[in-house]
């Protein structure tokens, strides 16, 4: 059976779901984040794309920092909410407890379970959007969502979107370990 | 309670997991791919991050296209076989039914629910990693993966991977609607 076309705008599925933090004209602000990635080994660089009059482009290129925040599930609402109205409308600052790390001007979210603090070490300007490339220079989080030293994504319990159908969905089950479940195809050939 | 640190190089949770297709001294070569994301809105483009020396990044450079194939969970196998191996040491051209679409030079996988073809626009280097920006060209699914035409994730069944503890999961329930669910939080600020 042949493959059909999907049309040109079909988003990755799934994309994880974050909080973008920064500080604009002194007030922190975040916005609900689809689009990022690690880009990068070493140093651990994470990239994200931001439409580029999105009120939050402009507090990164003023403060040269960031945070991604990792909420979790039951912050839904709050997460929808971050990405419907703008910080230029709206005041979002007392939308969640903010807490700062070592740059001291990425604001983090103290109810998600995982916040990424970033410098900005560059950016690549595309036509809708900038794509903010920062050094991931601390990241945070509690006891409670570590398993044996490491983050637990079932006790995180983060949230995932896909596009262009608009839904959120939670992380399913384990299925396999990766760097693993293909060593016996590996031996095989 | 305060947030503690979690170090350096923590990895976003989830991330989605792909094969990275690119022909290299012209045979189709895959990867299996967790650092992209979306980058620009319009027109679509999506970036990958690849390990400077990996075999991939000589294909995308030579043939200045590349594909990003969504597998369904079943395949978890050969996605993870395809992450252990070098396309410099092992031929994993016949691991797949290869197809080509409207670049001619991106190979995609006829095994995998979802393939986005992808044209080189740009590329940012990074210390290890260089992050190549596609055009998505076109997508291609099967109908058999669409809702209301549209490719829908309960049907194409993909991976994700956390890091470090290295481990595959797949999409869990489905529990909201984005751009709806922080309606009412919206009306009541």
């Amino acid at each position: 059976m042949e493959h059909i076309s999907a049309g040109k705008n079909v988003f990755v599925y799934p994309m994880p779901v974050a909080l973008l933090g920064s500080v604009v004209n002194g007030k922190p602000n975040f916005m609900a984040l689809g689009w990022f990635s690690r880009v990068n080994a070493n140093p651990p660089l994470i990239g994200c794309g931001v439409g580029k009059h999105h009120h939050t482009t402009f507090g990164i290129r003023e403060s040269q920092t960031f945070s991604i925040n990792v909420p979790d599930a039951s912050m839904i609402r709050e997460v929808d909410y971050c990405g419907l109205v703008s910080g230029r409308d709206v005041d979002k600052s007392a939308l969640f407890s903010v807490f700062y790390g070592e740059t001291g001007t990425a604001p983090m979210i103290r109810e998600c379970p995982l916040c990424l603090e970033c410098r900005l070490v560059g950016s690549m300007e595309n036509p809708t959007n900038e794509f903010f490339v920062g050094e991931i220079v601390a990241s945070w989080t509690r006891e409670q969502f570590m398993t044996e030293g490491k983050p637990d994504i079932k006790k995180i319990n983060p949230l995932l979107l896909t596009m262009p159908d608009n839904r959120y969905w939670t992380v399913g089950e384990e299925v396999g370990a990766a760097w693993s479940a293909g060593r016996d195809l590996a031996r095989e050939k």
